[in-house]
């Protein structure tokens, strides 16, 4: 079938790649000239036969808004938009209206899988009308991956359900990544393990610890054995923390999704004000040795505090 | 080859069949009559050519310990014992000198795969020399998946360094199950979200999150979509708390690992301590309304502080 | 000098006696006739002189914006209104501007100290703009302790730092609960602290974990030395859910606050699903037994897994 | 009355000179000859009349074994060793079996207080026998802070339950400091609040939030009001650390207390393992940028992965 696809970047370029080896017939659009199909919106839905399907992919928040807003001048009743970004399920509610006082309907479709899903296959979760998934059920198909579709595809519930699930995936992912991460450490912290690389690999088949996930670490630790070559600073995007938010909305305790948000947040700091102010009160009621900040000159800091004597010191 | 193996229980019981499958021929040793070879560790000995190789797939602890003791005495020098169980690695040293006394060669190996290893093989970690582990291969890789030997199979380091990869890795495993856990609870928390079996089924395949744990907790909401036939009662076993152990004295920070754990604590109290401290502290500054203990007949408790009128509330 | 103040509950009622009680004139407005001075907004603006000072103090969200509006009609140019409650500091800045169009000036002042105040003063953060702050400053020194200005109140920065600090304090709190709260569930979890009210009790002086809440603990100690007679159930207001949320907007990790949030999350649970979760992934991948939920009857579950036999059970 | 007391540190001589000032007769002990009273524990035994009561304050661990070893030779049936120092509660019991084979009694004393107990008193929690604590008592009334004995001195049960304490005591300071740590850092991270010393010291009297650290905390931000002059590296006791051990043990949750140990050790790192390894799995999944460890020169690392380009990313 044909598709308006708008936003060609790695996400949106491989899933037209994919979809065009699946046979249909994708117009993409993209502000790059290099990349684009057609040079503006209202080419994009000249280009195709309604009642059209068109599928964003864009930056979600303002870009994604912006795209929905433009779709509804361009459009027509009775075509269909499908929102495949990262946004925040609060913006799928006022998408949907939007488009609808056009008669133009809306889909939210979470997107999973990365880089790989061009050759793999993406997981996805749509929220809307059935009548709406029964209509893009052949760009759901060949995007996801082979197999029975319901292991790569759910229709999640109505408007908002898509990016919702999209949403907790990513929460866990970050928990999952933590995880393998805290054991990755431990068994580099200690002599007795001699070849971690070859441990986390022997857990690829046949163990409880066994995912995509650890294959991939298994990966980068073979061009890397002890990933020195990465700095620890670890960026997060939207979904962990409108994870958190929920959980907090629906009094629901996540603590390890929020410590594996919380350590990225800590990953990115230089100094920690916290962690400063611990200092700070040990060196107060127990005259415990603490260090001095670096200077501007980049020489590591002293121990600042008094000496400890040889007699014990406790709080 | 032939093997030695005792303890028939689920994991000993399958691993025999696995092996037998395998062309190898078992020897097994179990107190229970009804699944046993041989009725004594001394029969068991008798029943093997030397050099003998002796897997021991007992409860790990005075079980274990007991077990190679026993070992000890009716094996000769050359022979190998291979300690499959849940053991501790600091119980490894212990064991490979009392053996190494005799003449009698040791190697740990931490096993993961659970009940399906049987037929999808076990995941292995050994500790211990070269030798020893070329003597022991034909065993490990009936046992491990098909599939290249390294990703179900690795030499990990000298004696206890598999069985401190397992118990890593259950570690790991405690951060994955409890992140699941938690975005299953947040799915299920919104009215939003209709199907959430079918969102955690759509991740099976092309998702950043599939996992064999995945496809499990897929399988387990087959039959109870809401899981509401279970309680929420988790029992943890040693290595979860030695992976905590291990990390403290390593200064490792495993808030992720830690967080899975005390969860199964916490699951595990019919009332929390800590939680009626809380209470009582908010009954105190505040005069926050608190429940009282349920009563013996069961019937629930009620608020028992004082009622909050109309104005604000605060501390 | 004359106060008007707005809700005489368990805070306002205590607020006005101490208000009182320092010889200040204060017009409390209730909608309770039997608290109140004045019948309506309208007589207690008349029964002031201009230019008045009104303290709200009543229930965050609708509640205190509802109240503002109203003084927004009976107040005069010169007045001032100082929100006092638990308000998020989001809110402030619009009160702030709807008060302002009729030339009407806010602070916005953060209170601490609970059913205690009343005796002991309460602690105080505002926010807004100097000359407000001064024209409140009588009430603010008879709300305080006594002791120096700067140890019981603070100007915390321009209109909405007030609540900030507030919420940040109520964060704070669910902290240090928490942590008394874990110690005394592990002192009270061995038999070799025969006394644990009085360790309690003997930190009081001298400890570096003395402190107010601590003397609150004692006291509830004395009472009930279990605290057997509290249900486990902690209830939290908005403002450490807040405390969280600010600190993912600013990227902030808060491991402990969370912590103390989550917990009181988990409290309120018959049943947490993620646990539940947590024991059908043990179930599939390893035959662990686990618990059938309770019946209706109200019997403990029964364990519902397959029997352990003999040999070692692992993952 | 008289006392021998072991080491003069920090701890050791503060309390030698608050004896000293109650009217009490120390002889004191330490190998530094500027500040020892004898030059052996033989002189120090020959200087008291029996029976003896002497206080060992050193560091724990193998000092105070060999320190209570030496005693057991040159004390004699009826005196009274007290270990005052941190040591862990498990070394009580052969301590004191040690010297009851000899007919010398035996108690654990946690002190707590730091470098302000010699001029504000010691909270001290006790372990041993009724008949022993009687005994010791008048130094034990001139160690802790004036007021009710209750509130400064506990009986925490027998030989152990002193040192118990203490270890859960320090756990609950560590859980307490990360709180208000957290806390400032998050008060910090705004520009709303634009006086945050003054916030926190406002909070000193009346607030829920006012205890002894609150107010070292105040002292610290007098001299530098961002704590900008402090590394961000935080050394730990062992107590925290015993503390979450004791926890695993009798399976008591401490997701607050383990939350503040885990960011003292994350503290320490220049580079986390663990984050890492979550920045390799993110680069392997999404190409999500990552950046390169900086190199030897010290210059900042520079991201090391793909540009991201105008589309979206997402996993």
């Amino acid at each position: 079938m044909q598709l308006g696809l708008i936003g060609l970047g790695k996400m949106g370029g491989n899933m037209r790649d994919r979809l065009r080896s699946a046979g249909h017939e994708v117009v993409g659009y993209d502000p790059r000239p290099e990349v684009t199909d057609v040079d503006s919106l209202a080419s994009l839905a000249a280009a195709l036969t309604a009642p059209r399907v068109v599928w964003v992919m864009v930056p979600s928040g303002d870009a994604t808004r912006g795209t929905v807003q433009a779709l509804a001048d361009v459009l027509e009743p009775g075509d269909l938009v499908i929102d495949g970004g990262n946004s925040r399920y609060t913006d799928d509610g006022p998408n949907a209206a939007l488009l609808d006082a056009k008669g133009i309907g809306y889909l939210d479709c979470g997107v999973s899988g990365g880089i790989w899903g061009k050759d793999n296959g993406y997981g996805l979760m749509a929220g809307g009308s059935a009548e709406h998934v029964e209509m893009a059920m052949p760009i759901f198909d060949a995007l996801r991956p082979e197999g029975p579709r319901e292991e790569g595809f759910a229709h999640a519930g109505p408007v908002g359900a898509g990016h919702f699930s999209k949403m907790v995936h990513n929460g866990i992912e970050y928990g999952l990544m933590q995880a393998y991460a805290e054991g990755f450490e431990l068994l580099s912290a200690v002599d007795l393990v001699t070849d971690v690389p070859a441990v986390l690999q022997a857990w690829s088949r046949g163990t409880v610890v066994r995912s995509w996930l650890l294959d991939l670490l298994v990966l980068a630790l073979k061009d890397d054995a002890s990933l020195s070559r990465l700095d620890d600073y670890v960026d997060d995007s939207g979904e962990g923390r409108w994870t958190i938010e929920e959980a907090i909305t629906h009094a629901v305790p996540l603590p390890v999704i929020s410590a594996a948000l919380f350590a990225r947040f800590a990953s990115r700091q230089d100094s920690s004000p916290a962690m400063r102010a611990v200092a700070a009160l040990r060196q107060q009621f127990g005259g415990h040795a603490v260090r001095a900040a670096a200077g501007p000159s980049g020489t590591p800091g002293e121990h600042a505090g008094p000496s400890s004597g040889t007699g014990s010191t406790q709080s």
